[in-house]
């Protein structure tokens, strides 16, 4: 038995990251796919080379159809269950790196359905509600507004529907059941949900009316759903889906993923700056136990959620990076300092980030799609 | 074990009616209600006399709300599998009486959803385009176009799903499969599916913005359905939907119902006229073996389908139906004489369904909605 459960409802424990590539049933970002999107791409982008996208499906043939002259479109999406934080936006800003490399259309699922079915949300129109506050985020992360359709699965109902039955009618209750463990109590949305998160590998080819390769960046988590839609794209005369896989930003406290659940471990990006600074100067890190023994010995920044912040969002220089890492490893930096920093850091991302999530509701209509 | 089967997938056997409202849970329409009916609409309606429809649902609730100054909305519904057929007029002529009776809106569902997820229609295309014609069918009842609403599931999808979702959201697996009968191999779109055909329940509600009582008028087969929603309509603030449920028409064969499937035991409104005759000519009869037997004992009119098609569909008048089954029993009547004249009255008919077809393609915006 692993010590860590990975679902797309559930990340908890120390995640074997390599054992999860073979569960999955997905294939490593090895040494020489990451120089064919170094040929592809140039510079490979810093959550590559740290192996932060770590997996993936059939990038590479996205990768030679693009070549090929034939573009994707992007898939992502949020479940919209609270309010956005830093973890969040870590697929989100590798996917912007991904539109502005490529030039490519996104398709942004705003699954307020889902958090109510699983009962994240007590009702559907406040996850409605929510799903167009989460889009705000969304906007400010700079996506090209020509080229983004963020929709809601209640307001896109009836194109994301018809398209969902089509899945829906290629997955029996045995393979549902088998990949998401529904149970006999599960209601029955929750087990039609998967074909509505499917439906949006289909949508770029239904819209365009040409077969159209689509990319899902994402936490490794949301993989079941992408197995379901695979095995349905054939039969449904579409190109499979294909995926690149992040790890989780592991939260403020010790272990584990960063959770909207839990509020203290979760810098949100609507938190006052203030504040969110204060939180980062609460964080579990890495240090020892007093000062002179970090002094002596070091700290261990592999522990640290404040080394991690460093590395998945808040130091793209390697070579910065390294320094810090060995500062910590020598005792030549305390945590305090290192807290510091990062709290100035994450403080003047907020407010930027703020600033411009609050422009975005005037471009709210040009990047929503409804029916 | 009864020697039949009723489900709304499968109708077959000899059906014992009395015990279908047993094992359903419904009520019969007793010789109180009858009455109660009369004094609200006046003589009773030929379908009722007769006990076609003869099951019922909070049907006396219905009433008294509606008494009250609180009038109900009506809703029922085909599955778009293929051509209408005469047994499937059976419950739109007794809707049609109650809108015209109550003057109340009508809501009729077409779901093409279900017909492609269960199987009886290939493609999600097709049932859709067969939802359309079957509207002309609907139209050419002359259901009042102010009050009448019809939609098919996928083009509705953005005002139904959301409805859907709530009701599936209180139904667990356990229940549907206990309910519906499904099992592992069942697709993950038919599980959902009862949420879609609860939605309009509580449709006329949310579109008036006012709890509003439901009545809906369909073969005894639909019931599960209404159990599922009467379930979960408290839980959502609605009123519990009430139903009125009739027999079915039997097929020209011997037993079982006239059947979309065996074309040749069904008389569909898009026959030619002349061949619908001919398919009325070669009805199973309960006549005798010979024509002497048959003038000397008679024929038996219980076991008949064309004195069936009499009764429920070809011969309001209750003392001329009397009369048929009087001369029928004393052999006075033969079964050639009686199938003409019923071919004669179908082919009128349907001379008149198909021009009143042919009209309501020009009305069909007037009726259909979509989101």
């Amino acid at each position: 038995m692993a010590d860590y459960v990975v679902t797309p409802w559930e990340v908890k424990g120390s995640i074997d990251y390599e054992k999860l590539i073979k569960d999955f049933g997905t294939k490593k970002i090895d040494d020489a796919l990451l120089k064919k999107i170094e040929h592809v791409t140039g510079k490979l982008h810093y959550m590559l080379r740290r192996g932060i996208f770590f997996s993936h499906r059939d990038l590479d043939w996205i990768l030679k159809e693009y070549e090929k002259g034939n573009p994707f479109a992007l898939y992502t999406g949020r479940g919209p269950s609270g309010q956005v934080h830093l973890g969040h936006l870590m697929p989100w800003i590798f996917t912007k790196y991904l539109q502005d490399k490529f030039d490519v259309e996104l398709y942004f699922q705003m699954t307020d359905d889902e958090k109510f079915l699983f009962g994240q949300v007590p009702t559907l129109e406040e996850s409605n509600s929510l799903a167009y506050e989460n889009a705000l985020d969304v906007i400010a992360m700079g996506f090209d507004p020509d080229k983004t359709f963020i929709f809601t699965d209640t307001d896109y109902a009836k194109t994301l529907y018809p398209i969902a039955v089509k899945v829906a009618k290629l997955t029996t209750f045995s393979t549902a059941k088998a990949v998401f463990g529904f149970k006999n109590e599960t209601n029955i949305g929750s087990i039609f949900y998967p074909a509505m998160q499917a439906a949006p590998c289909f949508l770029p080819s239904i819209l365009k009316g040409k077969k159209t390769p689509v990319l899902i960046p994402a936490a490794i988590d949301q993989d079941p759903y992408w197995r379901i839609t695979r095995d349905a794209a054939p039969k449904l005369g579409f190109y499979k889906n294909a995926a690149i896989h992040c790890k989780f930003l592991p939260g403020l406290g010790e272990g584990g993923k960063m959770s909207a659940s839990q509020p203290n471990t979760a810098v949100f990006t609507t938190d006052p700056p203030k504040q969110a600074g204060k939180k980062i100067m609460r964080a579990f890190t890495g240090g020892a136990a007093t000062v002179e023994e970090q002094k002596k010995n070091g700290g261990n920044p592999n522990v640290c959620s404040v080394y991690q912040y460093y590395r998945v969002l808040f130091e793209e220089d390697d070579s910065k990076l390294e320094e810090r890492f060995n500062a910590c490893k020598n005792g030549c930096i305390l945590c305090g300092e290192c807290k510091k920093e990062l709290a100035k850091r994450v403080e003047k991302f907020l407010e930027k980030h703020q600033e411009k999530r609050e422009r975005a509701k005037k471009q709210l209509d040009k990047f929503m799609v409804k029916d």
